[in-house]
């Protein structure tokens, strides 16, 4: 309770205090969590993914920078390694954030890491994010190293996902794999400097125009001609993924892509996408949470003793562990 | 019934098929699964995963030939991509593989991509082991791209897990992150003619040291010298991973890492440890499947209004997530 209104009141050290109760799940964070959660919904989720090597951390750096100088906005850094043991503030990515924006106390910069199961990483950094926007904080950056299903996952908290992409990384194909590729909603093509950004840019481009019909070419009466886009957009409002090139050692192309993020944004209040995409983070965090409890309940319900006798029959392979769910689950729950 | 018996006699259409309704958990899959599980429990699982760029096909590959060349068994791989929406044969890896491999009765080779969430890929990818392991192949091999959180979980069904490094790909340390060090049964640095072999090798061992307490130096009468591996051995068995150089391009080394694969079924068989991951990986089956079972039987009970309802309160800020479950399940379940 009152640790709550110290952080609204931009206590650091209770926020700092909060983070680390939340990312271990402790009991008072249930509480504090409960005790928040109406003053949530109002911070900009930017979801920050990409292979690695693009340099990301760097352009996350410009963002916040940006947003904090430019913009006047508080913003929060969640970066989130699903590979790294380590958890908190001290990653050696965050000292060199540091440097630029020490200080300041606009900005936070946190660090997440595997806690358990992937699916409670998820849940830990949807709760972080959760405490950043009680907290005041106008833009969350949720940033992912690697871009595995994982990353996919986390990226899916966010309003608005940029999708990190660089020249010269090889086989461009292999670096921005289609599952990726769907979950972005501003395409960036960093160190936009270097050798290769045309061919990049024109990778990415083709790989759009397979993902997003709206932009398909279709022949019509023997002319190849594009699908024109407002036909698509009177039947359903579409975004089709800009792609910009930024260079996140000086700064270049940042406040462009921030000023496509600020149109992803009112794109999705005007076309309704936000509710949508809220009540599904929403809905997908009930039912992981529902299955956490269910599962639970199940384990405070089922004897030790008739756990342990059916697994011995599945090692014994005389029962599947197809079989062995229908004889723990039968008559147990209606 | 007949298709399982067609599977047992060697027809790798049949096989083929069943393989395509296990990965897509078609209902006749289910009854198949419960048929060929008494026939399981023979096969060796080898889990091989490492970064990127390490030439983990190739070994792999090269693995497949020796096994079938010097020492007569049945290979079946599974090439897991957890970022990749392509399934089935056809993939580019597969047809390099072909060359060497091509019209073998005695090798299988199977790629599997994510077909929705993460925890069904790692379910299917134990079930499609298991019907290899029931069809009579004596090696399995588990094959994931990338090191990332999703193919830590998918290795560890494997029996002995195979993590490949490779000189000259950047930062040693973060190509082979702490999560995945643990993992790992057998080290492999392959492209062992590149230079810098020396160097990743050095890398590795200081990590292992890190990791295996009984290789730690400690001193004695001020004397420095490493713990003697007995003393450790004698409270709980331990297996120090040994590391082997491999050349996958002309299969240099792969003996060797095939001998040291052997020492360490032998190691498991003795030291009681092979029972015990068996155990553990049923035992995360079954739960998976309690766990899946739960959710849908609950999805049968609610009402969808009633959910609805709730969800609409969460999303007005009324009810916070964790407050909406309690809701839900008082009194449904006991």
């Amino acid at each position: 309770m009152t640790s709550f209104q110290a952080i609204l009141e931009g206590d650091r050290l209770a926020l700092s205090r909060l983070l680390t109760q939340v990312e271990n799940d402790a009991p008072e964070s249930r509480a504090a969590l409960i005790e928040l959660f109406p003053h949530t919904g109002r911070a900009h989720l930017i979801g920050v993914t990409g292979a690695p090597g693009t340099g990301k951390s760097s352009l996350v750096n410009q963002l916040a920078l940006h947003y904090r100088k430019a913009k006047d906005k508080r913003v929060a850094v969640i970066a989130v390694d699903p590979t790294s043991p380590f958890s908190g503030g001290a990653v050696l990515g965050d000292r060199v954030r540091m440097r630029d924006l020490a200080g300041d106390p606009g900005v936070f910069i946190r660090s997440m890491a595997t806690r358990g199961s992937l699916g409670g990483l998820a849940q830990s950094t949807a709760n972080v994010a959760r405490v950043f926007d009680a907290a005041g904080f106008d833009i969350v950056v949720i940033e992912t190293v690697g871009a595995g299903q994982s990353e996919v996952d986390i990226a899916r908290l966010a309003h608005t996902t940029l999708v990190v992409e660089a020249p010269g990384l090889g086989d461009d194909i292999q670096a921005i794999k289609a599952g990726i590729l769907e979950i972005a909603d501003i395409l960036v093509v960093n160190k936009a400097d270097r050798p290769g950004v045309e061919a990049t840019e024109k990778a990415l481009k083709s790989m759009l125009e397979l993902a997003h019909p709206a932009r398909r070419v279709f022949r019509h009466h023997g002319i190849e001609m594009e699908t024109p886009l407002y036909q698509v957009e009177s039947r359903h409002p579409l975004w089709i993924p800009p792609i910009q090139r930024t260079i996140s050692i000086d700064g270049g192309g940042v406040p462009e892509l921030v000023e496509a993020i600020e149109r992803h944004a009112s794109y999705l209040a005007q076309s309704g996408d936000r509710a949508l995409r809220e009540r599904a983070r929403l809905e997908a965090e009930l039912e992981g949470l529902i299955r956490e409890e269910l599962v639970e309940r199940f384990r405070r319900e089922i004897s030790a003793a008739r756990y342990e006798k059916v697994l011995e029959q599945i090692l014994q392979r005389e029962l599947s562990p197809g079989e062995a769910v229908k004889l723990l689950l039968n008559g147990r729950f209606k």
